[in-house]
């Protein structure tokens, strides 16, 4: 039996969906075009129709989708209608940040636990959780169910911490240090780099020389 | 007179191979491969040949590239080299921990200062900064010449401080809000959403029935 073949932005898209749908419900509307998501989402209504179609029949034709059932839809499309038990290593401004943070629960990830290996931090408490050791991981994560590390250390640390959460056994690994990890195949990992975001943008400000040059090939202009 | 047309894959890659430089630079290695820079980057070594071309001649055929010359030049193309003034609008957890991260200025982004509209927040320090009212951001923005702000309010109010925030004249915006905002064309827009990172990462864990589901074809299996 072959694997489904989605694209890896269809599926991101199928977030942006849901953002939209969200916003939605939330309003009181009912019904919703894909030309109205689309617009949103800054995509063609094509796009929303091709991308949907991946996981089944949503709507019907000229009759728009029900943005209540849509929402749930994508929601179990992408499994977060639970919550997925979720730890944060590295208890440091961001990590604190994202241990603190309630909206992901609204996502289907309930932050259950926050690790670091600095003694100083170790034992003190934010909000309701308290600062583990990093050598108390292995047990924990069987007994939390973890399912979903977010790594938040230094990049020195990055792969050292990668290689030892992939030992315990957790196969889903978001990293927030600006360093590329090696992983097995069989691990998820996803980088949220800030300063890769800062640096694209960088790159399109105004004045940027290398925005601005004529194009490399022979000037033919007459 | 034709803009160059480099693609947004191109500049995110540069920004790839700026970390594998930098690492490489710091363990004190002088050439590179592009082999050796595609196979940390995750890409192949005629890629990185092709996103350098856009820019120029970087190497010699056969002989690498300098790692310190080729990582000056990335910085130079990506306009990273000279620190930019970047103001942080929304002191909570995420606000706080962006404005207090000193990582950004080694990346070229210094944070000049943050604001809120909460007025318990108002007046306390984060580091060396003291959060300021919103209503003081229009006479900073010439003051401090802000070309970047970090948005991390909650997704209610994101569209309205980035209109306001615009208003002002700043041409550049990173959204870490989970709405999809609507800004000019003048205006460059990167969103950082941390909740759908989450999401597309939950999409290929294992378990998953949509990922395991037999093409939606005819079975042709003999």
């Amino acid at each position: 039996m072959k694997k489904r073949q989605v694209p890896e932005g269809a599926v991101t898209r199928l977030c942006d969906y849901l953002r939209v749908l969200t916003v939605l419900e939330r309003r009181g509307q009912e019904k919703v075009a894909s030309e109205e998501i689309g617009s949103w989402a800054g995509v063609k209504a094509s796009q929303v129709r091709k991308d949907l179609s991946y996981f089944g029949e949503f709507g019907r034709r000229g009759m728009g989708y029900e943005v209540a059932g849509l929402r749930g839809h994508i929601q179990d499309i992408l499994g977060v209608r639970r919550q997925r038990p979720t730890i944060v290593i590295g208890a440091g401004n961001l990590g604190s940040a994202l241990a603190r943070y309630t909206g992901f629960s609204a996502h289907g990830f309930q932050i259950v636990a926050i690790y670091d290996t600095d003694l100083g931090r170790v034992g003190q408490y934010l909000g309701s959780l308290m600062i583990e050791p990093l050598q108390a991981l292995p047990t924990a994560v069987s007994r939390l169910k973890v399912e979903i590390a977010l790594l938040t250390v230094p990049e020195t640390a990055a792969q050292q911490v990668a290689d030892f959460v992939i030992a315990q056994g957790v196969k889903a690994i978001v990293n927030f240090a600006p360093v590329l990890l090696s992983v097995p195949s069989d691990v998820n990992l996803r980088n949220v780099d800030l300063a890769r975001e800062l640096e694209t943008l960088c790159f399109y400000l105004p004045g940027n020389e290398f925005l601005d040059l004529p194009p490399a090939a022979p000037d033919t202009e007459s």
